[in-house]
């Protein structure tokens, strides 16, 4: 993958804007805009959480629908409140959104997409937003600053901005893929997380964008958990709107795979953000399961080793307990030979292996502390058993972790 | 259920013991014996991590056959090294620590069964180990303290012991139950939990007496949480020596009904110890799930609650923060209307409706605050669903659980 500069507005004929609605937060930005100059072929993924916010329903309904799916042309955001929980007024709510974006851009309804995070169970200022959505049309812009101001707007507890794009060549073409997300706490790692927004000037048929964003958040933003829970708002979508001028992608083949391997790879670099921004975080943890038997297992035993309290509790601490490893990744769901497993901490400092065939090895602690006191470690987990791997990623558990969701609402 | 007085000596024919054996912990007793004056029918539930402790797989062989469990006879039982991941190494301290207290009380090794717990991974001191048995046989006794002692040389992070012991009349005789238990951290309510020994003068089958362990553990131990991490030497023992003279339960009616139902209120009583217990806790968390559609539904929304580390933290903070519990019962597998789910805080300040029909309250927050902080936390969920219930326990998430488990093995 080749990283280009920018985010959202990398991708030709995208335009983007933050602006200041004052709807929880003061002094800063609390909305975005993004919007294409041509009609998008759009896909999203959503949470599977029962309790779902309100633009989450809004946006369901138009990316399944043939008619509205393939005519989008802007997403709405606001940080601060959740609109979920909310009842008919927060479906109300959207509908007045996205009517007022509608208004000022000369577009229909249907070809706005919205999404809101922060706080569950209180009323989204509906005045306050759409008075936001006009100064919003106003300052569109497609300069790389305009979509870095929307990846500052869009944030609650993220304490860095994440942003991302890429180019490849398709058709003799350079399509370029663009990303803006937020959201490192209420994180799960059973769907899309929290709020990402993806641009591509890509060609491709509605269809195969929904395909190849399932296969790369399969692998990117369903392996990254902070705490386990499940939002009611996550939100994924991507936009693309032709401009390259590649020949249309509408089946599998090369340029398919092209598409959707940077497509993958651009979101697992930016879904690992997420964990390594992870509420009170102090270090990224990947959990690399190697030689499993298969797919499915090796993806459980790596989910259940970044979840687990004690594993990120030990590395907070620095602490090489190789045992709270081997532990949850008995308690997985998948079965395997424990007296076969190798774990491995791997880290700036260099790596210690903890257990050979299942056994504690008698390693340097205070080396073993070292290895595991960077800003990244990596607990590699060998299971003897087959040719699958997985990796997945998370991070400690700090006492900011407690503080932070303590005194969220306060 | 009518109390008792006492723990695991208060039912007849039974004596403890403790002593201070030095295997990992200086200053303090370390090991524990429960012994029956006669052979006892044993039941057991264990961990179902794949990786489980060497005692964990020396005692399931024991309960599952059917010539050595009509035969138990003592309980040894080792606190600061768990005996896990430590191979056949760790299997044969096993059968070394069972001879020894087989030679020490004059029976055959099949008759003892062994529990640890501590630290994954280190080796087993045997020749302490093994001095620690030829003590504790010299000083068993049926007293109240020698049950009090060895409730005490079993705990580890635990701050107070867990001792309880019950009475009930069956065929006109006088039946007790009693109990010791320890455990705090790496708990999860998928199998009993930890370490808790139950003796009973019962005269019971030994398949009525697994029947009613069960029953009782699936309503207690199997509805606790701390952390959402499964040990690896959960480990819950029964043995009843007849001693009562009640005509033997041999099968389902009135008797076996009065043995569960004490069995199972003084499981739930001893359970919810351990969740009040929890590392680092300042509040028992009760989830009380009514009216769900069905009993597996009602026992996942109540699972789920306890479990949401945005949930424990709020309880820490004192936040009424209904749209953390709304979203860990979205995410919890059941389906339901979340436009249905009424949500309220009991306390001993009182109580306080956060939701109604899904959507939030305007209480007031100041007395929410002191509902939220007492000692102990209701959290009840009405689905209007259906007549199914559930009760989980849990505690909230404190610093003091981040420092307990990031230093714990410095």
């Amino acid at each position: 993958m080749k990283e280009a500069n920018g985010g959202v507005t990398a991708p030709g004929g995208f335009r983007a804007a933050s602006a200041a609605a004052g709807i929880r937060y003061t002094g800063r930005d609390d909305m975005a805009m993004i919007v294409s100059d041509a009609p998008c072929h759009a896909a999203g993924v959503f949470t599977s959480n029962v309790v779902c916010a309100a633009p989450v329903r809004w946006d369901r309904r138009i990316v399944r629908e043939s008619a509205s799916r393939e005519q989008v042309r802007c997403v709405v955001v606001n940080a601060g409140i959740a609109n979920a929980c909310t009842g008919q007024d927060g479906l109300d709510a959207c509908e007045k959104t996205a009517e007022a974006a509608a208004a000022a851009l000369g577009l229909s309804r249907d070809q706005v997409l919205l999404a809101s995070t922060g706080v569950i169970g209180s009323p989204l200022p509906v005045d306050k937003v759409t008075a936001g959505v006009r100064m919003l049309a106003e300052q569109l812009s497609d300069s790389p600053e305009a979509s870095e101001a929307a990846s500052k707007a869009i944030m609650t507890t993220d304490t860095v901005r994440k942003e991302i794009a890429a180019a490849c060549e398709i058709g003799g073409k350079t399509v370029t893929i663009g990303a803006i997300s937020k959201g490192v706490g209420m994180i799960e790692p059973n769907m899309c997380t929290m709020l990402c927004f993806v641009t591509t000037d890509a060609a491709i048929s509605c269809d195969m964008l929904d395909k190849a964003l399932r296969y790369a958040v399969r692998d990117s933003y369903n392996m990254i958990s902070v705490d386990g829970d499940m939002s009611t708002n996550d939100t994924l979508v991507i936009l693309a709107n032709g401009r390259a001028g590649n020949p249309e992608i509408t089946g599998e083949g090369a340029d398919y795979d092209t598409f959707a391997q940077t497509l993958r790879e651009l979101l697992i670099m930016q879904a690992q953000k997420h964990a390594a921004d992870g509420e009170g975080a102090t270090a990224l943890i990947e959990a690399h399961v190697v030689h499993a038997d298969t797919d499915e297992n090796a993806r459980l035993l790596a989910k259940s080793v970044i979840n687990s309290m004690l594993t990120k509790a030990a590395v907070f601490g620095h602490d090489a307990n190789g045992g709270r490893i081997l532990c949850a990744l008995g308690y997985s769901g998948a079965s395997f030979d424990p007296d076969q497993v190798d774990l491995t901490a791997l880290g700036e400092a260099g790596e210690v292996v903890m257990y050979r065939a299942g056994a504690k090895v008698d390693y340097d602690e205070e080396f073993a502390t070292q290895v595991l006191s960077g800003k990244k470690v990596t607990l590699l987990c060998d299971m003897h058993a087959g040719d699958a791997q997985a990796r997945a990623w998370g991070c400690d558990l700090s006492y900011d972790y407690v503080k932070i969701n303590a005194d969220y609402r306060s």
